[in-house]
C-alpha cells in the first residue's frame, strides 16, 4: 500500500510528520510505501540516511506550502504545486492509496473532494472525527466538510460512520444518534426531521433517535450524526472546554497550601485521563465519502499522531470500507430528498444480498 | 414589582421553588410581591405561617401541571389551566411584571411568546444563557427558542444580549462574537454570512467577528450569538462534558494509592471550581425579546437558583432593559433580511439620540 502524506502540514511540520512517518515504517510491511509530499530541498536532508525498514520511504516534490490560515480554495487555485494539491493529485491518479494531511483543513477538504471526487452513491463527503469519550469512542460526522447539509447527507453520514465504526472499532451494530435539541420526534429543524425519517426507514441501521449535546459523553451512542456547522462547533467547543477546565483545576491546585505535594499527583492524574481520552491515538479524521482513503489530522499533530494516522489509513484501506459503503448505498432505498413540504414516502426496496 | 413563578416547574418543585421564593423575599422590598402559581391545595399548606417579610407572598391557583417531557404546544392546548399557562397569562395581563419557570422549557417558550407577544421591533425572541466561564460570564443567545433562525434574528440577539450584558454585568461595550466555523469572512453558512454583514454595519456594536466553539472559553468575547439549534447543542454539550470530566477525575483520584487522603482535597478543589463557575448564580435564562420579563430556569434548579432568578428578574425589570432594546431597534437601520441571493445594501440611517 502507498500512503502519501503532506510533509508540510501542521504546526509541527515537517519534523513531526517525518518522525511520525519513520515511526509508522516500523509497523508497516514490505511492499508498503510512505510518500512524503513537500519541497525536496527541505525534506531530503532530513531523511537522508534513515533506512533499514521493510517498507519504503520516498519523497514527492511539491515546492509550495499552503499556510494554516490561508483561504482554502483561493490558495489551491494559486498554488497548484502546493503539497496539498500534489497530495490530492497522487490520490486522484491512483499513485497513492491513501492521502494524509495535518495542514489547512479547508484546503484539504476542497482538494480531496475536487480531485478524488465522490465515492459512488455518496452525495457529499463528511469528516468523521472520533471522540475518545469517558465511555468509549464516539464517531461524529460531519465536523466541517458540509455546512449546507441535506437530509440525504445526514443519512449517508450515518451509513458511512456505521460501517467505519464497525470495521475500525469492531462495534457490530453501532448505535446511531441524530444530533438534535430534544429527543422527541417533533424536535429539531426540518433537515433533522427528514433525516430522522430516512434513518427510521432503514432497518439495517441501529438508530437510537435524536440525541442532545450531553449524550455524546453519556455512552448512549457510538455514532453521532450532524451537519458540518454543528459538528465543527462541537469539536472546537470540546477542545476549548477541556483545555479551560484543566487550566482551572491546575490553578486551583496551585492555590492549595500543600501545592508542592499535590502538583505532581495532580499532574499524573491529569496525564492518565488525557492518555485514556487522547485523540492522538486516532491519528486523524477520515473524510468519508471521497473516492479514496483521505485523512485530515489536527493542526497540532505530533509524531505519534502522524504515525497513528498512517496506520489507521492502512486499516481503513485494508478493510475495504469504501467498497462496503458504496455497496450499501447502492442497495439502499434512501436515495434522495423529497422536496420540502411534500409528504415523505420512501418505500424500502427489497435488497438482495446483505452488504456489510 | 410583582414576580410570578411557576411553583410546579422543575425537578425539585414545588419545594425548591417555595424555598427559593422565601429566600428571595428576604432581599425584596416592601411593595414587591412573589406570586406562586400552582394548585392551591398543594401550595397553601407549604407556605402557611411563613410570614414576617416586607414583601408579600401570594398564591395564584393553577390546578394542572405540564410535565417536563410532555409535548409543549399540545400540552398548552390541553391544559389551559396549567401553571405555565396561567403564569404566561399573568404576564400578558400585566398582573405580573416578571414570570419565571423551571418547568418544561418548550412549553415556557411557547406560552410566553404566544401570550406576551414580542417586544416592539423584535422579530423572534431568543433565550440568553450566561456561561460562567473561566474568564468571566459569556452570554450566549439563542440556546433553543428559535431553530429556524434568520440573519435579522442573529443581529437582534446581538443587540439584546449587548444591552443585557451591559446592564446586568456592567460591561460597557460587550465584545460580540458570531458563532461560526472559522474566523474568516468567507466562513459560515448563508445565515451567518448575512448576519455578519448586519453586525459590521452597526457601529454601536463592538463586533469582534466570527468565533469558533473553543473561543467561548478563551475570554475573547462577552456575548456569543448563534441560532437556537447550535446554542442548544453548546449548552447541553458543555453540561455533559463537564459532568463527564468531573466523574473521570473522581474515578482517577479514587484509583490512586493515597485516595483516602486525596479524595477530600480534590473534592474541595472541585467544589471551588464549581462555585466559581456555577450557573445557579445566574438563576436562569432570560427569554429576550418578549414583551415582558420572562426567565426560564434549569430543570434541576435548587432553592438558591430560584432565589437568584427572582432577584435577576427584578434587576432586569428595574434596569428597563426591554425599553432600551425597543428604543435601540427602533433607531437601528438593520430592519429586515435582504432576500437570499440579492446584493446586500443596508445603508445605515443616521440615528439621532443615542439609546443605550
Amino acid at each position: 500500500m502507498r500512503i502519501a502524506i503532506d510533509a508540510m502540514g501542521g504546526d509541527l511540520a515537517p519534523d513531526a510528520v517525518i518522525s511520525g512517518s519513520l515511526l509508522a515504517l516500523e509497523s508497516l510491511e514490505k511492499g508498503d510505501e510512505v510518500i512524503l509530499v513537500g519541497p525536496k530541498e527541505v525534506l531530503e536532508p532530513k531523511v537522508q540516511g534513515r533506512g533499514g525498514y521493510s517498507a519504503t520511504l520516498s519523497i514527492e516534490h511539491a515546492p509550495d506550502v499552503i499556510g494554516m490560515d490561508e483561504p482554502p480554495v483561493e490558495s489551491l487555485r494559486k498554488m497548484p504545486r502546493s503539497s496539498i494539491s500534489i497530495l490530492a493529485k497522487l490520490g486522484k491518479l491512483g499513485k497513492a492509496d491513501a492521502v494524509i494531511s495535518a495542514g489547512n483543513t479547508g484546503a484539504c477538504v476542497a482538494a480531496f473532494q475536487m480531485r478524488m471526487r465522490n465515492l459512488e452513491g455518496v452525495n457529499r463527503p463528511g469528516i468523521a472525527v472520533v471522540f475518545p469519550t469517558f465511555t468509549g469512542p464516539v464517531t461524529i460526522c460531519d465536523v466541517g466538510a458540509n455546512i449546507a447539509c441535506k437530509p440525504i447527507n445526514l443519512y449517508q453520514y450515518a451509513v458511512m460512520s456505521m460501517i467505519y465504526a464497525r470495521r475500525l472499532f469492531g462495534i457490530q451494530s453501532p448505535r446511531i444518534g441524530l444530533m438534535s435539541i430534544g429527543e422527541e420526534d417533533a424536535k429539531g429543524n426540518e433537515n433533522v426531521k427528514k433525516a430522522r425519517e430516512f434513518l427510521k426507514k432503514d432497518p439495517k441501521i441501529n438508530f437510537i433517535g435524536n440525541i442532545e449535546g450531553r449524550d455524546i459523553f453519556k455512552g448512549v451512542c457510538d455514532v453521532a450524526v450532524c451537519d458540518g456547522f454543528v459538528g465543527n462547533v462541537i469539536l472546537k467547543l470540546t477542545e476549548g472546554l477541556v483545555d479551560g477546565l484543566f487550566k482551572a483545576i491546575k490553578q486551583e491546585v496551585m492555590s492549595q497550601k500543600m501545592n508542592f505535594l499535590l502538583a505532581p499527583i495532580f499532574k499524573s492524574i491529569m496525564t492518565n485521563i488525557y492518555k485514556k481520552h487522547d485523540y492522538n491515538e486516532y491519528g486523524g479524521a477520515l473524510l468519508l465519502g471521497v473516492n479514496g482513503t483521505a485523512l485530515i489530522c489536527h493542526g497540532a499533530s505530533e509524531a505519534r499522531t502522524i504515525k497513528n494516522a498512517i496506520l489507521i489509513s492502512k486499516k481503513y484501506y485494508g478493510e475495504r470500507i469504501n467498497e462496503k459503503i458504496a455497496a450499501y448505498l447502492a442497495a439502499s432505498a434512501i436515495v434522495e430528498d423529497t422536496p420540502a413540504g411534500e409528504p415523505q414516502d420512501v418505500a424500502l426496496r427489497v435488497t438482495d444480498g446483505q452488504v456489510d
